[in-house]
């Protein structure tokens, strides 16, 4: 971009997770138009999404216009569009709704489920990224109970009744401990010829241990609480086929129609859009500056960038490099000539709940299990929640189902029904 | 069903709308095997549809479980399955699930949309009948506002901003208060290239005046209130056709891809099922005690079935119908030989609301309109809806809606954006 030039620069950003609206957010004092564009209207609290696939809380509870978050911000505008392409010599970014030049490039485009090589697991094994993936989960789990209450032989009951989760992350361990609170709580009561707490969940983990993110102690208690709530937790297990009716673990079969994939992620299209090198999972190798390398005005930041040292896939590091993207682009825009220091992450720790009434909580130094986990956790995802009604919701359905145990959102409302 | 039978008699009720559940409940004392069977796993409110349409509240928020809802009732166990066919010789309901014998049969299966022979205008004109019906209209309501930002002229523009609705019943009423709302408050602030309030919202009604059902004067207030909220009341006008893009009046076309149908319902195809005798509308002529003639043994309550006295389509009507079948089995399992009096109606009133802040209600000789009007139907629809916490949760969401004119669920969830 000249710096001569007279008319306001065009930033496009695209994606409207952590990432791309904390570098919006950096923007907002910017002599810039900026266009935030994301294929859905709404911002997705990801850290949330395992509470709607178990229907804690409901879909509206965890997203966001993105229009209503920028609403003030009178220097950014929102559309909608699904990227086609992009033209980084004649800077346009091609979306199937609108074309859209641009000075600078903000890419924020997070990640998809990864089945290393095996997309035909896919839809036996559905992931976890978006509001769709999560109500489809939710059918299936809660439309397992509905089938095996109509089993005619104690082989279907048993396989309607087995649910399996791949892979133990955070993510895992919470959608383990979600289900066998379904199972042992929650539907206790509602059936006349199963009984819910016989159902049988496993969740199967390749590595030695579950939350190998998390310090080895915590790992050892949140595979003890898991087991406590009933959770069969397999480690150092390979998951060598996935089908509609099963997962074979090397030459052991277990049945289930109710699979869930929480074992790896890739990044979107990004690096193929731009031409750019990228790591095994997708990721966009990026300058210290986060820039993209032979593009000084294109960014890539969160999940679809990858710097020297490892960075989690979490939202508290998508935001810090939006955030560093965002001021980069506002300092040379203002002509700032010296240049910002090289990105540096600051992990804050890490979070996973295990069940409702239960957390593992790692920071710096600081330890924290179970209830005091639980509620550290809880404070923090409220508080991280954007705009005041959804917290106050979400706060509100916590309470209620920590003293009921009821979950208010058991909609089966997709039509994957069986025949 | 044989009387001197010792085995418990067993009764099948198909469908967990207001009919059928009031039914199970009226049976909740008798010594019977009561199975519900309903295509989905939850009852819902259907009064508040509107409301999830146009994203005021969740799904989850107006629909429950039925399982939870009939949890306490030993006698009665719920099943998730559609009808296929019902042999009223050896009494069985065949349902995609399962095979249900029964000795006493509710038919409580309601109305779909009827689009008057015109099947084909269904894609273009969803009606609002079901959670999925809602979701879609939400989507298709919302994307037209984003899709009109993108629009390339001003020709777009003007169709994607002008919304019609058809039918001017009460849900077309609350549809044309709402949709005018979300276009001149909600999204007023939000666009960048549109003004929503530029919005065009019709109300296409075939007869002389809107809300027929209502007294003279409150269709009158109903339709000076809709003009002050910007709706275009159009009555006595007769839609002649429906495309993707358009509605034709006659010789008048309105170009518009948001439309939705309120015009016409049509009953399930319970009277098929049974080859029983129905009206135009596919209601099952019943007997003064609700029962089919030539079968004391099945019941059709709420729309499923028509009396020699027309009976509104309101969820109290079909709950007094079920009741009645329920007492009726129930004295009739209890040996009591003694007819109940024929089923006889009563109308306790009509209500309707005009955006989040008006309403008209007519009880008995009582009529409110404006503020007062809506008070008492909000109290009226908080004390209906099923479940404490949803109904905390649905205050509580409109209190905050009508400080703020913000809605939560601004979600466009399903897969139909444009090409």
């Amino acid at each position: 971009m000249s710096t001569e030039s007279v008319v306001r620069p065009r930033i496009v950003i695209i994606g409207a997770g952590f990432g791309g609206l904390e570098a919006a957010r950096a923007l907002r004092k910017t002599n810039a138009d900026i266009t935030v564009i994301d294929r859905h209207n709404h911002h997705t609290f990801q850290p949330l999404l395992y509470q709607v696939a178990t229907a804690v809380i409901s879909p509206a509870d965890i997203a966001w216009p993105v229009r209503s978050i920028l609403r003030k911000q009178e220097n950014a505008g929102v559309m909608l569009g699904a990227i086609k392409s992009i033209d980084t010599k004649a800077r346009i970014v091609r979306a199937d709704t609108v074309e859209l030049p641009y000075d600078y490039l903000v890419l924020a485009t997070g990640v998809t489920h990864s089945y290393f090589g095996h997309d035909d697991w896919q839809n036996a094994a559905p992931g976890l990224k978006t509001l769709t993936d999560a109500t489809k989960i939710r059918s299936r789990v809660l439309l397992s109970f509905e089938r095996a209450e109509l089993a005619k032989n104690e082989a279907d009951r048993k396989r309607l009744l087995t649910f399996v989760i791949v892979g133990g992350g955070p993510t895992g361990v919470e959608m383990a401990g979600a289900i066998a609170e379904i199972a042992r709580q929650t539907l206790r009561f509602d059936f006349r010829n199963i009984d819910p707490r016989a159902a049988r969940i496993l969740l199967i983990e390749a590595g030695p241990r579950i939350l190998p993110s998390f310090p080895e102690d915590l790992s050892a208690y949140a595979e003890k609480s898991l087991r406590k709530m009933g959770v069969e937790v397999m480690t150092s297990t390979m998951v060598t086929d996935v089908k509609r009716d099963h997962v074979m673990l090397g030459e052991r079969k277990i049945e289930s129609e109710a699979i869930v994939w929480a074992a790896g992620v890739k990044a979107s299209a990004a690096a193929e859009w731009i031409g750019a090198e990228a790591d095994r999972a997708g990721r966009i190798k990026v300058n210290a500056d986060l820039s993209v390398p032979g593009h000084p005005e294109i960014f890539a930041v969160g999940d679809t960038a990858t710097l020297a040292l490892p960075i989690p896939g979490i939202a508290p590091a998508a935001k810090q490099m939006g955030k560093y993207a965002g001021r980069l682009i506002a300092a040379r825009i203002a002509g700032n000539a010296t240049p910002l220091a090289p990105f540096v992450y600051k992990h804050a720790g890490d979070l996973a709940t295990i069940g409702s009434k239960s957390a593992v909580v790692k920071l710096n130094k600081l330890k924290l299990t179970g209830f005091i986990g639980w509620l550290f956790w809880s404070v923090a995802h409220i508080y991280f929640l954007i705009g005041i009604r959804n917290r106050l919701m979400v706060a509100m359905t916590w309470l209620w189902s920590y003293i009921t145990y009821q979950r208010g959102a058991r909609l089966i409302t997709r039509d994957d029904r069986p025949g």
